[in-house]
C-alpha cells in the first residue's frame, strides 16, 4: 500500500490523482491533502478518501471543516501546505499545486526523503537548481507528471543515457494553433480556454494557447533530464498522440504514445517502475486515428516559446521572472484586464528590465518572483 | 573490442554489418564469416576486414580462395557454416543467412554461450521452441536484428514486462500495398522487387509484397517476446517510420522510430545495452516527414499474414511448413515459374495437407521442411 500526500487536490491534476487512487484502493491510500479555496470539492475528497491530514488556504475554512470532520487534522496557509507535503506517513508526494507556491513544500519533502511526483512545473522553472541539487543530495527521485516529461521519463528507462542526442517535446499548438498573429489580436478568454485535445485547468490552457506551457516544459526538461537547451527541441504535433520522444546517437528515436488522458502519467508516477491497468481509459488504436501530423515550430508565431528558451539559456533568476510575469499576465488576461497578445508583451518587458543573478538562493528567488509580479501588476494598473 | 562471427556476410544484412564494423574499428572486429556463392564480395570483405576464418558454400571456391589467402582458415558447406558460427574467439554471432539453413549454426553457437544477433528469422519460425529453450538453458541473449523486433526490444528495455498488453508490429505494405487482389494477378518479378521504403534482398522483398514477411515476423515476435498470438497485432504504416510498438496495461504505448536504415538495428544488437553514433545516417525529422499514416490490416487482402497467424497458433511443425513452402514458392516466382498469387496458393495447399506434430525435434523439423519443399516443387513441376 503506497501512502500518498497530494498537494492541490481539488485542481485538475489533483482530482485525476484522486480518481487514480480510488481506482486502485488496494494499491494507494491518500493520507494527506492540501486544497485551496474549493471547500466543496475538498469535502467530497475527505468523505471519499478519508485523508488524515488536510490543509486549506484560509483559516476560516479550516475552522469550519474541523467542526465537520473532527477526526481529521487540519491546517491552513503556506505552513499548512508544507505540513501536508511532509506528512510523516506519506511514501510519496504528488505536487499538483499551481504556481511557484509549490516550491517550498517540494524542497521540504525532498529533505525528508520523500519521492516527488511533480505536476507543479513552476517548481522546476523557478528553482530547478535547488530542487535537483536537493534531490541528488537526498537521493530522492523526481517523477514527472506532465505528459511530455512522463513520456521522456518512460522513453529513457533502460536506455543508454550517455547516448542521448536530443529530447523532442511535442506541442499540440493549443487553442489558437491555426490562427495567425493578426487573428490573435481580438481573441476572447472563452476562445482561449477551448483546448483542442486536453481537458486542463484555466491557467495551463492559456499557457498552451500562448505556447508558454511548452516553454515552461522546455525549462522543466532541462532540469529533469540534465541536457543543454540546444539538445531540447519542440515539434508541432496537433493530435497530441506522441507525447514526446528521445533521439539517441544511433538515430534511434524512442517515443511514448497514448490517448490524451492525464491519469496515465499520474498513475505511472505512482506505480513507477511498474505499471497497473488504467480502468475506463481509451486504448490507442492508430488505425482509428489514421494520420499523425508534424510541423516545424515557428518561434515568431509563438514568441513565448522563444522567451522561455532565452530565459532558460540566460539561467539564474531569469526563468523566475519569465514564470512570475507569465502568471500575473495570464491572471490579468483571465480577469479581462489585458488582451491575449499583451501577455507576451508583458513577459518580454519584464525580462528586458531584469538583470540576471546566477545561482540564486531561495530568498532571492522569492524576491525576484515578487518584484516581477509587482512590476507586471503595475503595467496592468497603468493600463487600467 | 567485440569479436564478431558473421554468417551470411555477402547478403544485404551481412554487407551492412560489415559497414557497421568498418565504421567502428575500435569497437568491433570481424573474426569469422560465412558466405555463399558470391566469391567476389567475399574477397572484398576478406581484404577489408581480415577475418581469420571463412566458410564458403562450395569446395571449389574454398580451394581457390585458400590459394589467394594462405593465412586465412577456410571451410565449406554446412559443416563450414557451423564452424564459422562457433569460431572460438567470437564474442557474438550475427546470423544473417537466408532460410532455415541458419538454424543449426544458431543452436550450436548458443550451446557455446555465444550471444546471437539474429537476422535469420526462419531460425525462429521453424524452430523457435528449440532456439529459445537453448537460449534459456545456456543463458544466452537472442538480440533481434529485424527492424521491427529490434524496435520492440528497445521499447521493452527498463519496462514492466508483466504489464505488456500487446505488441504492435508495423507493416509498410510492401511493393503492392495500393493494388487490389485483382490487380495482383499480372504483376511481374521486377515490380515485386521494387520496395517503397527498404533496400533489402530479393527474397525478403517478395515476402514484403505478399505480407509473408510480416507473418514470419509475427511468429518471430511470439518466440522472442513470449506473448500469445492474440497479443500480437499488425498495423499498416506506409512510411515505415514507427518500426514497432509495445502497449502496456496502463494504455501507454512505447514506440521506436527512425529513418529506414538497417544499420541502426544491426548496430544496436552489437552495442546493446549501449549505443554508439551511426555515422552517415539520416536523422529523423518528423516535421520533414509531415504525416504518418496508419490503417487497419486487411487479412483477406494479405492472405499470407492470415496463414502465418494460423500456422503460429497451430504451432508444432506448421510454421516449418509455412516457411518451407513459402521459400520454395518465392524461389519459383523469382525464377518465373509461377505467378505472384500462386505463392499464397501453394503455401495454403501445403499447410492444408500437413498434419501438425507438436514439439518436434530438430530431425523432425528437417524432415517436415524437406517434405514441404518437395511437395511445393512437385506442384510447380506439374504446372510446368
Amino acid at each position: 500500500m503506497k501512502k500518498i500526500a497530494l498537494l492541490g487536490a481539488t485542481g485538475s491534476i489533483g482530482q485525476q490523482t484522486v480518481d487514480v487512487v480510488n481506482m486502485h484502493q488496494n494499491e494507494f491510500q491518500l493520507v494527506s491533502i492540501s486544497v485551496g479555496r474549493n471547500i466543496n470539492e475538498a469535502r467530497k475528497i475527505i468523505k471519499a478518501c478519508s485523508p488524515r491530514f488536510v490543509s486549506v488556504l484560509h483559516k476560516e475554512d479550516r475552522d469550519m471543516l474541523q467542526l465537520e470532520f473532527p477526526h481529521v487534522t487540519f491546517a491552513y496557509g503556506h505552513e499548512g501546505l508544507i505540513e501536508a507535503a511532509i506528512y510523516e506517513e506519506a511514501d510519496i508526494v504528488v505536487n499538483a499545486v499551481l504556481g511557484s507556491v509549490g516550491l517550498e513544500p517540494t524542497l521540504e519533502a525532498i529533505k525528508r526523503g520523500k519521492p516527488i511526483a511533480l505536476a507543479n512545473k513552476e517548481t522546476l522553472v523557478t528553482a530547478g537548481h535547488l530542487v535537483m541539487e536537493a534531490a541528488r543530495k537526498y537521493n530522492v527521485p523526481i517523477l514527472p507528471v506532465d505528459s511530455e516529461h512522463s513520456a521522456i521519463y518512460q522513453c529513457l528507462q533502460g536506455q543508454d543515457e550517455k547516448a542521448i542526442e536530443r529530447l523532442i517535446l511535442t506541442a499540440s499548438g493549443g487553442s489558437f494553433r491555426d490562427k495567425t498573429r493578426k487573428q490573435l489580436e481580438g481573441v476572447t478568454v472563452k476562445e482561449a480556454l477551448n483546448h483542442p485535445n486536453w481537458s486542463m485547468g484555466a491557467k495551463i490552457t492559456i499557457d498552451s494557447a500562448t505556447m508558454m506551457n511548452k516553454g515552461l516544459e522546455v525549462i522543466e526538461a532541462y532540469w529533469l533530464f540534465g541536457l543543454p537547451y540546444d539538445k531540447i527541441e519542440v515539434v508541432l504535433h496537433k493530435e497530441s498522440i506522441i507525447h514526446s520522444m528521445v533521439e539517441f546517437q544511433d538515430t534511434s528515436v524512442i517515443a511514448q504514445l497514448g490517448t490524451p488522458d492525464m491519469r496515465a502519467p499520474i498513475q505511472y508516477a505512482l506505480t513507477y517502475p511498474n505499471r497497473l491497468e488504467l480502468p475506463n481509459a481509451k486504448r490507442l488504436q492508430l488505425w482509428e486515428v489514421g494520420k499523425l501530423h508534424f510541423s516545424q515550430m515557428d518561434y515568431s508565431r509563438f514568441r513565448c516559446l522563444a522567451f522561455a528558451f532565452e530565459a532558460g539559456k540566460q539561467g539564474g533568476t531569469m526563468p523566475t521572472v519569465l514564470n512570475a510575469a507569465n502568471e500575473e499576465a495570464v491572471t490579468a488576461f483571465l480577469d479581462g484586464h489585458i488582451s491575449f497578445l499583451q501577455i507576451e508583451n508583458m513577459i518580454e518587458t519584464a525580462m528586458n528590465r531584469h538583470d540576471v543573478m546566477q545561482n540564486p538562493c531561495l530568498s532571492t528567488i522569492k524576491e525576484v518572483d515578487l518584484e516581477a509580479r509587482q512590476f507586471v501588476r503595475s503595467l496592468i494598473t497603468k493600463r487600467g
